[in-house]
């Protein structure tokens, strides 16, 4: 019987007609479901299964891996945006339905447009208390039960008693503030968890008072010593399962939560218990977006180590390819996490290393595996796509190489999106500016040529947090303002299916731009916090003007400045000094 | 007794505490209470009096010039943007408080903003059927009472009758949409009035059945003859007083109306009537700003005529230089506006013409007036924004000339505006994306150096209709998509109070772009419809880029071959050759 099955049959038993299926990068590994119901192993997706459909919605990056993963000609396959999510249940939800959801994997204001489409069909969302996966999807892993420990102030930049009196809300806002969001609590409490693979958030939750009480739901026996001794004073620990106890002094009080981050099931609980929920934004959002001076500091010191380390797997590749020893994708990915490994600093790679050959550059989010594993080959592109947690902050940096003489029809697309990369990293923006009017710089180039990629330009990126993080983004629906402290990542590409991915990626930290020369309003602008050199023999500097030039110029002198002591090896430096010349 | 304090014992005869004075570009003469009021002659703008504040409300195109007119130490000055007009209303509105309105004068939306504003503070909006004005402003003019006439087909492209049967609403939707939007009714009526100088809407209101018929409410005496045979043929017209009576057979139908482009009266008439509201976008709007193929040549022919007239100016302005027999800014606009009526189709100008001579030019809507009037001088710099209404299209074209030789600094600031006109009129883009994208093109030469300019890149531009026509527009606000046929301006600036102004204006049709070589996906783009050189001596050659200068070449090749054939002087051509020449 096909997972599918299982599942209507279990949908059956709790007389529910479907069931939404979401994956985050947020999901814990026990809680798989989408993975285990249709072998769809990216990052985030939702699937719907009602009794004669199942539909799979992922977005641009995943478009042709859910079609490699997924070929059951009973699923059909989506664009994941909520017009076509929508659209997809209006044509099959009829009157009476019962469409069923965990209101723990899904924010409010989620579940409220689910319930709102629900309301228009005649049918009715109903939150599932018992999840109908818990009883069939029993070969996912068990529940997380690791260690959570401190992030000591010298990485955080301030402790958390300091962030929690900053945050405790106003009385004449609200009474306290209920938080969910891993990420926030993570942040807040200078925490962190190994719940999820390479992501240290740590899935919990938190009420911080009015009066500075905090009461955390966790497993008080998975805290370190070092994390307890670092909590807040006023801090009490109750059990995760003691969350309905620990609201019930809130009846009637006011409490701030954030519809989209919240768990549909916070809200649910703080019903349950009487309290007043206000939708507000969570106040950890910002504060953790905009990093301080000790964690801009740190980013700067993890990017340098990991600038190395990944110096260190480009000369190595270099070599290879000079030597016709071509290794697959595999060894390529082996070989940089052992460069990361060896700073001696690596806290856990931060996402599954996207290591493309030829073709396989072209899918998103593609991840080797046995099965695809690719030999480099001659005339071919290699995209990597890799990065590294450092007590000191997270990396997230692409570069394409060229497997011998490129054509100039790849160097062409590559230098297109170079100059988009280029002309992002170069803006200068007035405070208010948003990544949505930012985002066609990086495009630009790319469309004078009748050419685009399907992903956004840029994510926020966490400080030893999520690798992709909220609220600010380069995207045509990021309208958070960019504010300095911000790091985004800065990765046009082009996609040629079939053939070849090229994606340029670098972080960026928004810095208040240095006065300008003629200047009469301050400007915001970015530093690059990325070193690694773009492939020379990928550049057509022809297509160059003479600005863009110089900026690959300086650029690859700086980076050759600060990685060269780095590296012991002659040839890594040998390396690094030609990679690094001018253009 | 000053119109501050006669309006105040007014609003107390209707136990008023305040009110609300707007002003829009279509403001009707006899209804010009805000200039009434203040002396505040701009645009557009809002004032609001209450027993003991008067505050105005302006946008960044009037900060100046407000200040300026309006220097009564009782009135402050404010941005024109909602959240200052809230916030200052929040600070004086007080419990029991009473907020007029004339619900004429004001959107749905915009009434209901208010609304909720008063009720935050615990006071009332209430709309008022008798204007206080109206008893005190009586040196106002009369109401308009010319002629409403035909825009022939053969100018329109689309026949009254056609454009009501294609927008007629469905059955299922709504029994009818009901239009006060005069652009909206005078592009389906095919009808121009004279009632707003340089704006030739048709200011009504008009009923459009599900089943055809028509309810026009309007001066049937001022139709001309040939209007009347060219409506649609289920055409009833009714007297402007008669709107009441004309709703009655609508008591219990759903009708369709647009919350951003109808008045509230309409709301409050429709709701009188026992009408189901339903709202709903405009449906002229799109068809509208989307100019058909008849539109199109107009628009092509109209600029051409319209660019030699321009040529004319600027070759006779050129030479009052080279013979420093120096004009005033008033002889200036004369000039102008004898060349555009020179070209026997002038149906009048499209907007007061902006001539700035010197410091002038930064005051970003500066109309010349003889207490104003300056004479062109050495070493300064002249903004010229004009445009003129013809059958066959609308034309908005400003160039910024120097008088004498320009400094170094004028020639850096002219050029840095002059790369980002550059940046958006050779801009593609795919489907989809908004003015709002594609606004940084313009400003990011200007951001790099410190610079910026406080009002949005390019507005939309009706067809001898609104010179300001939305949906669409190039701004930060501009969240709707840019599609083949619709016109904007591309007008970045710069300005330096106190010393200059420059800004670079053309229009751009929206077309789809040509394939493009080795491209992959259909593009639009922008035609360039305004012809006309910029001023070669502002432009400093060393600061624009090889693709930059080949732009500015080919502009200004085309632009002599198309305006050459159209210059009878041998004097005026000779300068288009100068003008023309390539960098």
């Amino acid at each position: 019987m096909s997972n599918i099955h299982r599942l209507r049959e279990a949908l059956a038993n709790q007389s529910l007609d479907g069931f939404l299926i979401p994956k985050q990068e947020t999901t814990l590994p026990h809680e798989e479901h989408l993975a285990w119901l249709l072998g769809f192993t990216g990052s985030m997706g939702l699937a719907i299964t009602l009794q004669k459909n199942t539909a799979l919605f992922v977005d641009g990056r995943y478009t042709l891996q859910a079609r490699a993963q997924v070929a059951d000609p009973s699923v059909s396959h989506h664009p994941l945006s909520p017009t076509d999510i929508a659209a997809w249940l209006r044509d099959r939800l009829a009157l009476g339905h019962a469409l069923g959801y965990d209101p723990r994997l899904h924010t409010i204001a989620e579940a409220k447009r689910y319930a709102a489409l629900c309301a228009e069909c005649g049918a009715t969302l109903r939150p599932c208390a018992d999840n109908p996966f818990a009883d069939i999807a029993t070969d996912l892993p068990p529940p997380p039960a690791g260690e959570i420990r401190a992030l000591p102030v010298r990485y955080a930049g301030e402790s958390s008693a300091d962030k929690a009196a900053r945050l405790r809300p106003d009385r004449d806002t609200a009474d306290a503030i209920a938080l969910d969001a891993g990420d926030s609590i993570a942040w807040l409490l200078n925490a962190r968890a190994n719940d999820i693979p390479h992501t240290p958030i740590v899935p919990s939750r938190l009420l911080l008072h009015a009066d500075g009480r905090l009461d955390w739901l966790a497993d008080e026996a998975r805290a370190t010593e070092e994390l307890l001794a670092s909590l807040p004073p006023n801090t009490a620990i109750h059990p995760p399962h003691a969350f309905a106890e620990a609201l019930k002094p809130l009846a009637g009080r006011r409490i701030l939560l954030d519809e989209h981050t919240a768990a549909d099931a916070m809200r649910l609980a703080l019903e349950a218990a009487g309290a007043q929920p206000i939708h507000a934004p969570d106040p950890c959002q910002l504060p953790k977006a905009r990093k301080n001076p000790t964690e801009q500091a740190g980013a700067r010191a993890a990017h340098l180590r990991d600038g190395a380390a990944l110096c260190r797997f480009l000369a190595w590749l270099d070599h290879s390819i000079q030597t016709n020893d071509l290794p697959d994708e595999l060894a390529a990915v082996r070989r940089l996490e052992a460069f990361r490994q060896d700073t001696g600093h690596l806290q856990d790679i931060s996402f599954d290393t996207i290591a493309g050959a030829g073709p396989h550059g072209a899918i998103m989010h593609y991840r080797a595996s046995e099965e695809t594993n690719r030999r480099l080959a001659n005339g071919e592109l290699f995209l990597v796509d890799s990065g590294g947690h450092y007590l000191d902050g997270t990396t997230d940096v692409t570069r394409t190489i060229a497997v011998g003489a490129p054509t100039p029809e790849q160097r062409r697309h590559y230098t297109l999106v170079l100059r988009g990369h280029i002309a992002l990293a170069q803006a200068r923006f007035p405070q208010g500016t948003s990544g949505a009017q930012l985002d066609a710089l990086a495009r630009l180039p790319l469309w004078r040529a009748g050419l685009d990629y399907n992903h956004g330009t840029g994510h926020g990126v966490g400080h030893f947090l999520n690798v992709h993080e909220g609220p600010q983004r380069i995207s045509k629906s990021g309208d958070v303002a960019l504010m300095p402290g911000m790091i985004v990542s800065n990765e046009p590409g082009f996609y040629r299916e079939g053939h070849y991915g090229i994606r340029i990626e670098s972080l960026l930290l928004v810095t208040a731009a240095e006065p300008i020369d003629g200047g009469e309003r301050d400007m915001l602008g970015f530093e690059t916090l990325t070193l690694a050199p773009f492939d020379r023999s990928l550049i057509d500097a022809a297509l160059l003007n003479e600005d863009e030039r110089g900026f690959v110029n300086r650029y690859h002198a700086r980076t050759r400045a600060a990685i060269a002591p780095l590296l012991s090896d002659d040839a890594e430096r040998a390396w690094l000094d030609a990679a690094t010349a001018a253009l």
